[in-house]
């Protein structure tokens, strides 16, 4: 809780990509007892894994058919649209009791939610539907929160401000990561950070407020020492050259190691910055060593990929991209535990 | 087999991203007799699939302290390099058995395998290793077997040529799917396609030889009627026009759909061809089915998102990259099956 707003934890796409059945215990043993997911088998999931305490969100609502496996695992949709509160209406008065649910305005993405015109239809005929569901929250999502300077935010602001007043009686939500740092005007009841929790920078500012909580290690599994003028990798990407020592490590793209990472990425021991050389394969990089003092370099080293030095965000201005796809591609094949 | 040449099947990355539990046995019920993983894990999760007649040799070799995962699980290693062979020899010492393995030596990748002065030096040697080794192949890797007209090709195929000659007794394999569309000579003792196997393209030509085998498709959540100029996803990357109809699809880049699809890929519903507008997000995907007749857009309507019409490769260009990245991307949140 944050003054008088609660915090509640994204933790779809298995928390980010890290692992839920690890991460939701934890965040539940710090007091969080307010989860969103996005599907209803993530849902289902996440009951298996957190006591019955804790209050389970699902975005993407229900699907014609998936209405009990709400109740049966006390689960709360978000519902999106008519056609979802429709579905919820039914199976409310079939189950004759008032369900539980969430409502998503929609205030400027055009994804998920009511528009206003429904949204204002459907408080007009409140009797019609709200009798049938306890309402825990209205919620909407910002489009533009990772800039903060775009008028788009306050725009939303005002949107989501404007129909909050027409429901008094239930609570808010609209804040993702980005949004908590656009300032308390947009933390109303709930606010729900996902990428914040597991440390990508969520604000504008090159200078992260958040600590580093992942990282991310593979072995050296090959040195290779280049006496002669080499091409390394798929396509001949890169020209090594005598004097130059790789080192393999077995990860690659179907790691989420993405291949954009090809001749772009770095990685670390200690604090030895280390270049990937050559295309990135399926299953393995080649790492430009030549700098790293010998006693340090062995099959077994381990390589630091994501850490202290090395973030998700800096790892996806290699690749192109935002932390978020770079977290949430670790693959299967990582051995992922909690540091304790 | 073809002509004299055995097909082996290479698995890992879960068959490509595909699910390795339905791919291996499909391919073991055709005759496949011989596949390839990369990792020690891999193929000791493989060995719980397939039956003991199956080969399963492990691209990346043993690790320090995995010899017996080998032995045990009847999986037989690539040995990569120096320390691998001496692992490994060490292991057949121990054991007082002789040990199977593929020895891999690099002809122009500078990823894995010994390169030329060390394996000619180890033939000259033979006596000191050879004796602990059951060799069941001597094998290469191709670079830019991507590219038919790339002279690397001819280049690695005469040294490997060269190499093989050197080890008359022992059998060869170097050709991965596009070395086996370079041509006979290539061919050797034993192919490994993997890409082929799966649909993607192996040939530089834009005709794929190949069938299309994969198919993923997700149902429309939500449908948005565009009354107003509206901002469409996050960064209101894309402006939708009144009358333009939007759906919403629950697959995101954490389902391995890649950010860079936003506003550049296409799906499609039987033959009509929808873009995919605005930036995709973690869980979600916008796309413009206004072309759509309207009998064909309900909320569940299935939307092809890989298929006939527009496959891995395709979508790759979407997303700047190649279509194994698309395939090994596809995340855990798809169920998989085996259409029959």
């Amino acid at each position: 809780m944050v003054g008088d707003t609660l915090v509640a934890a994204v933790v779809k796409a298995n928390a980010y990509g890290l692992g839920v059945d690890a991460v939701a215990p934890c965040l539940f043993a710090q007091g969080c007892r307010h989860f969103f997911v996005a599907h209803t088998e993530e849902g289902v999931n996440l009951r298996t894994i957190l006591p019955v305490e804790a209050n389970i969100y699902v975005l993407h609502g229900p699907s014609r058919g998936e209405e009990e496996y709400f109740v049966r695992n006390k689960l709360t949709p978000v519902l999106n649209n008519l056609y979802q509160i429709e579905l919820w209406k039914k199976f409310a008065i079939t189950s004759c009791v008032k369900l539980p649910a969430i409502l998503h305005v929609d205030t400027g993405i055009a994804r998920l939610g009511l528009n206003l015109r429904q949204a204002l239809s459907l408080f007009a005929e409140a009797a019609e539907y709200l009798p049938y569901f306890d309402l825990c929250y209205v919620m909407s999502h910002l489009s533009c929160s990772g800039s903060s300077s775009n008028y788009q935010n306050l725009r939303q602001l005002k949107l989501f401000s404007h129909i909050v007043k027409l429901l008094p009686q239930v609570k808010a939500s609209l804040a993702n990561s980005e949004g908590i740092f656009l300032g308390a005007a947009y933390h109303f009841d709930l606010v729900r950070p996902g990428a914040a929790l597991y440390g990508l920078n969520p604000t504008s500012n090159p200078m992260n407020p958040m600590l580093n909580v992942v990282s991310l290690h593979a072995p050296i599994i090959q040195i290779t020492v280049v006496t002669k003028k080499t091409k390394v990798g798929y396509g001949s990407r890169y020209i090594a050259h005598p004097g130059t020592i790789l080192a393999t490590i077995p990860v690659g793209y179907a790691d989420g190691y993405m291949r954009k990472i090809s001749n772009t990425g770095f990685c670390y021991v200690k604090d030895y910055k280390l270049k990937v050389v050559g295309a990135v394969s399926m299953d393995l990089t080649i790492i430009d060593v030549t700098n790293l003092p010998h006693d340090m370099l062995y099959i077994g080293q381990q390589i630091e990929l994501l850490g202290e030095h090395y973030g998700a965000d800096d790892l996806a201005k290699a690749a192109d991209t935002i932390g978020y796809e770079i977290l949430t591609g670790l693959g299967n094949r990582y051995n992922r535990s909690v540091k304790t």
